[in-house]
């Protein structure tokens, strides 16, 4: 029996997360769980699968959450300190990262330091403070499985290599809603638009992010940390189709690629099982007949200047990450908000680049700091 | 140091094995060569290579190459005995058996039989002789190192993996210089049409049998064998491209493939440098932009027969394979002198095979008494 506990219980990957519990209840069991204001949901989580802890980090929503499971024998928490215990202090042997945004670094820091493994679906994590995980997760010698399915693909394809012998990776992007586009055809996209993914059903956050590239900048940036490869040795491919999920290329030219239905079930399994396979109960087979072709297009970094700014970000390092990140997250909240244009996402990002400088290698507090002077710059710009 | 002997070393395998050789004379050595009458070029190669012991398969041609080389110190043997000399009584590590045809069992019984891990190229002897060859190979604990670029594509694609998870295995094939055609295109058609090969360059035989898909259908039985899996497992997936060289789905849903340019210098090189890879030199890289896309179709098995065939005649099993590969090296054999038509070659070997009573668990004897029953009943049926 594997304990888990899944901080970001009510998205998408929390929910498909419990999906596999669900299915695999003789294998998995749910310790602890942590959501950041959906108490109906959560309330029906706790009911079926009975963890002994809950975080529910809006602290007056953890209140009301209170009231309506006074039956259960759940011990509930708040805030950070809560969204950190259900890391740390649980039985959990794997933490499923998937809140969304940098505030998963803390809780992930203190469960790789409790000797936890993390199925990491949080990217911020390593974007911005991969400088700090990666050692820590070497030190402690627990696993980091990606629950990405691109860099599940990735991990998938590295099974029994020696990574020493890989030449490149190839990172696979669908593109996007907007793929073939130019700049003059987006200015007047609205938040609908970019929610409209092609192939994947995910959270708005990442939909967006999906949409301008930008993910795929944070992509690129969690590949190089995550299997510790120069990001010059990271290309990134278009591939509308998202069948081939990542590919890893070694020094005698073979390349050796994950495939399968666009299904995020597929990669958190895999992370829940690894290194173990399990049946994907209800999980479509890929069918080469009917899919008939699989295409490849160099990505247009022009328009999706999002992706350039990612890899530039990347290449600078330090705390520089951070402050994409940043800029992003609040660029895509104020799209979706109807604040400002899609365009004005990267012309954000790319400004605030432009204004920071670069902290080295930033300690904990620094990566913080940056991500609260990157949102009062903006603030700055765009104030009347 | 990895010594290695090369039965067939002036064929299409042989010679890029060579290449592979003089690319790593640090780490390859080569001990003995077999050859079946080419002494021109095996000269040449004695002369480069310098192994210790050499056999020509034409006892004539064994006795002209003894007058031209007096000046080296090389051992001279011929015929099947100096063919199980090359295979087992020499130095080797890793014995390449890349010869064409059934001649290829016996030296790899011995070969195994004397320890040596097998670089498989000779299709033949997992075919007609899986049944006792693998079990040789389980007992005497050598490896079994598949050449072929699917099998290899299939065995890299395992890396790391549990076998018992898989589900099926994806063997792709280009479809041949005659993909898309129907039977009626086909009456016509000219050796020197069925030797123009879209994507690999390759001997004679294995060129026509690949224009017939009779070659795919030898694949299907030889990776049973060597991946110990249900042919019903084994789906044939038409890639014209011959990129993806096969793939392993899991029981999750997720592919593993195996991708490259179409060059038999990288499964050469991955089976002598197993489980460690080494760069090819001058191997071209894989590049997505400029291949554009990958294809996929059901292969026609009305057309091209001799694909249902071959399937047939391994799920049949027992001495079955022996006689479409015998009824197929012979049919080859006489369209290429002009004998017999394109279309024949299936014809015959279905007649063949309806002709033959099955023997269950053939002895090495029978499979070679099948073999030389099947070249009677086609000399009786064609016989005017």
């Amino acid at each position: 029996m594997k304990n888990i506990s899944i901080l970001g219980s009510t998205g998408s990957i929390g929910r498909q997360t419990l999906d596999i519990v669900r299915e695999h209840a003789d294998k998995l069991k749910v310790t602890a769980l942590a959501a950041s204001s959906n108490i109906e949901l959560l309330e029906e989580q706790l009911r079926e699968f009975k963890p002994d802890l809950v975080c529910v980090y809006n602290e007056e929503k953890a209140r009301q959450l209170k009231l309506r499971i006074k039956d259960l024998s759940v011990r509930i928490e708040a805030g950070m300190d809560g969204l950190i215990a259900c890391a740390a202090s649980c039985a959990a042997d794997t933490v499923v990262t998937a809140v969304v945004g940098m505030i998963g670094i803390r809780p992930t820091i203190e469960a790789i330091k409790a000797g936890k493994n993390i199925a990491l679906a949080n990217k911020e994590t390593l974007v911005t403070a991969g400088h700090i995980i990666m050692p820590l997760v070497k030190e402690k010698r627990v696993s980091i499985l990606p629950v990405d399915s691109e860099h599940s693909a990735i991990f998938q394809s590295l099974n029994g290599e020696d990574r020493k012998r890989v030449a490149k990776i190839i990172l696979t992007a669908s593109g996007g809603p907007f793929r073939g586009k130019k700049t003059k055809d987006l200015y007047n996209v609205k938040p609908e638009d970019a929610l409209a993914h092609p192939n994947w059903a995910m959270g708005h956050k990442i939909t967006i992010d999906s949409a301008t590239m930008v993910n795929k900048g944070l992509e690129v940036m969690e590949a190089a940390w995550l299997f510790d490869i120069n990001i010059d040795k990271i290309q990134v491919l278009v591939h509308p189709q998202s069948i081939i999920h990542s590919m890893v290329e070694y020094v005698d030219g073979s390349i050796i690629a994950q495939m399968g239905m666009p299904d995020m079930r597929l990669p958190i399994q895999y992370a829940l099982f690894y290194p173990q396979r399990e049946k994907l109960e209800a999980g479509k087979k890929l069918d080469f007949i009917s899919l008939k072709q699989l295409t490849f297009e160099e990505p247009d970094m022009e328009t999706f200047k999002g992706l350039k700014l990612g890899i530039e970000a990347g290449k600078l390092g330090g705390s520089m990450p951070t402050v994409y990140n940043a800029a992003n997250e609040w660029a895509v909240a104020a799209f979706l908000q109807g604040k400002i244009s899609f365009l004005d996402i990267a012309d954000l990002i790319e400004a605030c680049m432009r204004e920071h400088k670069l902290i080295e290698n930033p300690s904990l507090d620094e990566i913080l700091n940056t991500e609260q002077e990157t949102y009062d710059f903006i603030n700055r710009l765009l104030s009347p």
